[in-house]
């Protein structure tokens, strides 16, 4: 990608109404744009990093044998009476056809999933059963705002369980809880599991992901010294109060929530009549399980979490390219064959080969956030100068060393 | 992908309510499922056929220099204000907040990416400037149906083009209408380029790239001796009429519309105020075009065109695999062994290896309709019998010869 083609630059201002990190520099360094509050816009390189996301998540969760569909956004009305959700969910968006007819937009997908699980599960040997799909999804939230992480219309994983009993679904919330961890892990986030409330969905605990950032909407309480986390909505102790685990005090903090796991119990099984035959001939409604991730939050929690004046600091498994190669005045030349060279190695950096001053690539460099900056200048000869965004030692190196070490960045 | 632990495989019966190939097989076969009237789930074969085309798709249009980014499905009124849209348009979804603020569905992005590149073009050195996304869409559709030919919602390539002046636009258009007639050829699709009214967008004439299917809710008079075809909506003579080009006999038929070229003129930039500065620091509107490829729509068009009454016939470069292989009984384990071995050789095929009948198999082989059918039985011993789908000439290759020859059709 040459920056010269680029559409999406980074602005030398910051966006006047960012109320958040997030907001800024993703706005400033030509991530995303906003359209209304809670409603963005994603650009060549926000998308890049969207969709390495959804990868990183898509990889775990087939490896629990989930099968990846894609269930539509807009909903029939019958759908959502069905289970109550029609009257009872604020943020459901609603709207009518030309000829009267009601829907809603999917806020989330049981009332979706579960007529389509009826048609697959009718006895025992159905089960487990689990279905997921990365999916846009519209909520109308009263006060939409911190950037990416509090969206009308956001980008989630969504998966669902089936399950013949509770000990069976207890040992998929395992099995996912620990991909979930794996997840956060190759993101660089420190996600805490969190018991809460199961809010819509269900009135079992329901375990929440957060990772503490003064932009999150929710307060939890958190050990240090053990792994003991709960939100302050359903705690009935404050800040300071001895840890139930292990005693010691804990603290309260900011946090945001990225990942939740729902406990349904038979609630949706109930109201569409999805039923199974165990061994006996007899009849069951099977319980559920929901657990989404929030994929767009997620880009926003990261840059919450990674960054310095300057701009973002991109982990290298979302980095939208692997580095950034600076050609200064003259060198365009020698730019030009490096470049060439590590497409043809299948490895594609940003070259910044504009026609403006050397201090304003450094600076959109940093603004922009890849892990490798490379530069390309008069007195480095016939080599190459190697820096990380976070290391400012500068190394020399020939292009065949740089072929090699980007392949292991890849 | 084990048929085994599939979870939606094929149905003995056709769905009772379906009115075109594409509904019938699509359900029965097991790639879509119908949640009402022009919206559809995606199942994981459907979603990999969906991502191909968008694959192919997406590679062909990043060949132009345009770059992808992602519009939001939620947009404000004021942008559909702007251009009269909001009015005018019967097929825009509307709806409402929860205090009362007024949304549409997006059923093509212009009223957003005007906005959008009025922050990127400032001056002529500014153009053109060609931004895309692939996005699904929303139509307030009085008659859906055709299965996944006219849906309310479905997904579509949306390319919008800024330029200086006419001819700069005539000059894009010829280049993306080649590069479409080369996307479809990739997907097997002979696609007529047909002069239509510019619709909702513009009061020129459009083009649209037509495929004759009975399933087509369009009429168009074609030429089968020149290249010359219109739609019916626009042409003053008639079927039988002479070719206004060559002078031979027009034909009526029905086709499905799979893409479309607008001349926007300067409709939109007027609406939004978007100006750039000429050489001569004169201020002026640019041109735009936009470019529509129904990608859903297309998956269900590929149907139309390539079955026979045993199911579907995928084209190779869209297939959601390369092949299907059957073990009959007693043969599990070895059929286990090519199907690992396959595998790593990052060959990725559908074992049918499910406790049932030969013919079952088959039959659902047939309507599933992968390119290469691959049998393991007792009666050829070490050796694996290679089959297409069209030609039922069965051959005896060894498991060597197999990954060699797959690793062809990929």
């Amino acid at each position: 990608m040459q920056m010269s083609k680029l559409a999406f630059i980074p602005s030398k201002t910051p966006p006047a109404n960012a109320d958040t990190i997030n907001h800024r520099l993703l706005v400033q360094a030509g991530f995303v744009r906003q359209l209304m509050a809670g409603v963005y816009t994603y650009t060549p390189l926000g998308l890049r990093v969207l969709r390495k996301i959804e990868n990183i998540v898509r990889q775990e969760i087939n490896l629990l044998g989930a099968q990846e569909i894609l269930m539509p956004a807009l909903h029939p009305k019958a759908n959502w009476l069905a289970t109550g959700g029609w009257n009872d969910i604020d943020v459901l968006f609603k709207l009518k056809s030309q000829t009267n007819r009601e829907y809603a937009l999917g806020q989330s997908h049981e009332e979706i999933v579960t007529p389509l699980a009826k048609e697959l599960i009718k006895s025992y040997k159905d089960l487990p059963l689990s279905l997921y799909q990365i999916q846009w999804k519209y909520r109308d939230e009263l006060r939409s705002k911190s950037g990416i992480l509090r969206g009308k219309e956001f980008y989630m994983k969504d998966m669902y369980s089936f399950h013949a009993d509770q000990a069976d679904f207890e040992k998929f919330y395992q099995i996912t809880k620990n991909a979930y961890l794996k997840i956060f892990k190759k993101l660089n986030l420190d996600a805490k599991v969190t018991e809460a409330s199961g809010g819509n969905f269900s009135d079992k605990i329901s375990y929440e992901f957060m990772v503490l950032t003064d932009a999150g909407e929710d307060d939890i309480l958190y050990c240090d010294a053990c792994s003991y986390c709960i939100n302050t909505e359903i705690s009935k102790v404050k800040a300071g109060s001895p840890c139930p685990k292990c005693g010691v005090a804990l603290k309260q903090a900011k946090a945001s929530e990225v990942a939740n796991v729902f406990d349904l119990g038979q609630k949706f099984s109930k109201a569409f009549n999805l039923q199974f035959v165990d061994q006996n001939n007899q009849q069951h409604y099977p319980i559920m399980g929901c657990y989404g991730i929030g994929i767009s939050r997620i880009m926003g929690v990261i840059v919450e979490k990674n960054h310095d004046q300057n701009g973002i600091i991109w982990p290298k498994t979302i980095s939208p390219f692997p580095a950034y190669l600076i050609s200064l005045e003259g060198e365009e030349e020698r730019a030009q064959k490096i470049y060439d060279t590590l497409l043809k190695n299948n490895i594609e950096v940003i070259w910044d080969d504009r026609q403006c001053s050397a201090g304003r690539k450094f600076a959109d460099y940093d603004l922009i956030g890849l892990p490798i900056r490379l530069l390309v200048s008069k007195r480095n000869q016939d080599q190459i100068e190697w820096q990380t965004r976070t290391n400012k030692k500068a190394e020399l190196i020939g292009s065949k060393e740089l072929i090699n070490r980007l392949k292991l960045e890849k």
